[in-house]
């Protein structure tokens, strides 16, 4: 479900490593540059960065960050890094920055979008490029309070069960003790509530939230989306979006990245580039089906210039 | 700090793996299990089951478990497994049993008193033995309540950031925070000295705990000891020891699995095999201290048969 296009066969990582020495070379080639690391897996980009710092005895990374600007520069040297150290910065800048609601997001993306082992990876690399460990810091940051705080803190903490077994009375139980807390008491991040979805397995999850559906009548995100002013419902139903379907969540945020005042280029970037290889192609059709138009025409319509290049590369043909 | 010892050279896996054949069948030679796989490393014993397995298409530790018995099979099974495995199962078995404050001390050693990556590995281990995860029959089970469970669950879901770094300022200001609860308020589990204690990195606890006895006059330790009929204290004492200095805590489990009526077998296998390759030389020089008496002397009074054998060889000459 990756959007990127890989040509078969890539030419070796030292071919790559040169075609990018020289097109960073007197004026830069920015074009070059997103035709082979926009077709490139995660995989050849990290071998590609060893045959380029072997050679040239500069990261890649740094060349990159010396040789591009503005919005470019962030998304190639997003893209560029290990998908665990990119999660890793990106809840490291989150937790560092004012006006903290939307950067929660980042967290429960990084926390529950991805699979167990991809989050153990991030807490791994954080620690090695921080002082610090990744909820130590959650733990820690001003910006957040209880129980919003405490979900946060246990989201990235969180390493589920991976199997595909499923206790369908444990469903049965647990949907009646998340409705008792969301639709009854209006306690969306209840102590039952987080252990719940901060601890289950994304199958059981799954058959939880259908015996919600099943037995209230209503799905747990709508209802959740029902209490548009109440941010912890926000909060939550982003927590079970990322954990049953990310497709869902990935296409709002694109989507309000882009509509309202102004592009917020940082969550387009951040949304594209980290579900380039995992499920862009499944966001893509999401966001036909929900907002009626694509995430190319939305991208041609709000971005430009090498910037827009390396996005429309990065979310392929539509 | 190891207390095994292991012949340099050691035979090769094939050779041990023939070898521990021989001594099972017939008549079981017991001496000679003991011989082999006591003087063996984990990263030895691994590949003793690898090849054994090979040879003879039965797991090394089957062949243990129906071969053995009692106190004896207990020890040698748990010895014979990979560390991370042990762990797991020992964490798995401690929250399944009721009168359930001494199994804590297994959840609590577990999360604190092993490196974090050896954490990591655990919780992996446990998700391949289980249908769950290890935090989530934490949080699941109903032998805990609030803020104890809170408690355990954030210290199995830990990182901790394995560095040496150390600030300061802060463990100044944390050692303030815990002083105002444990010793002011006397609510040892709050929810900032759960923070503190699950996420901060061991040389930074350490140092805020130093700040805790220059300001305070009283090791926080001391504190928690001194409130004896407070179940809650003594978890955290607990937590401390097994995070700063873990051959206190063993020594403590090794003693009082010996006095008392009759022996805790339970425990004193737990203590022993579990350190005997990381710090049970310290164990040994804590109890000669804190007893006036030797870890042998205890195991020699209180045990007797190939137990006894199995444990003096992991224990190692005193």
């Amino acid at each position: 479900m990756a959007s990127i296009s890989v040509p078969d066969p890539a030419p070796s990582p030292t071919e790559d490593a040169e075609s990018i020495r020289k097109a960073v070379q007197g004026g830069t080639d920015e074009n070059a540059l997103i035709e082979i690391l926009g077709h490139r897996t995660a995989a050849q980009r990290a071998e590609i960065a060893v045959a380029y710092e072997g050679l040239y005895d500069k990261p890649l990374l740094r060349t990159l960050q010396d040789e591009l600007s503005s919005h470019f520069k962030g998304a190639m040297t997003l893209w560029a890094m290990d998908p665990a150290a990119r999660d890793a910065k990106l809840a490291y800048k989150a937790l560092r920055k004012k006006g903290g609601d939307r950067h929660a997001w980042v967290l429960i993306e990084v926390a529950c979008a991805s699979s167990p082992d991809h989050l153990v990876a991030v807490r791994k690399a954080y620690c090695s490029a921080y002082d610090s460990s990744l909820e130590e810091d959650v733990a820690a940051c001003p910006l957040y309070k209880d129980p919003l705080k405490q979900f946060l803190v246990r989201l990235v903490s969180s390493y589920r069960h991976g199997g595909e077994h499923v206790d369908g009375e444990l469903a049965r139980a647990e949907a009646a003790e998340l409705h008792g807390a969301v639709a009854a008491k209006k306690q969306p991040l209840h102590g039952d509530v987080v252990r719940i979805v901060s601890s289950r397995s994304k199958p059981q999850l799954k058959a939880t939230f259908q015996h919600y559906k099943r037995e209230h009548g209503k799905a747990i995100d709508e209802v959740l989306e029902g209490n548009r002013n109440d941010k912890l419902s926000a909060m939550l139903k982003t927590a079970v979006w990322c954990l049953t379907s990310p497709e869902k969540h990935f296409a709002e945020v694109i989507r309000s990245s882009i509509i309202g005042l102004g592009t917020d280029e940082e969550s387009l970037t951040r949304a594209i580039v980290s579900r380039a290889e995992v499920d862009l192609k499944k966001v893509k059709e999401e966001y036909k089906v929900r907002y009626k138009t694509t995430v190319t025409k939305d991208v041609v319509g709000d971005t430009s210039g090498y910037y827009q290049g390396i996005l429309l590369t990065l979310i392929g043909a539509e």
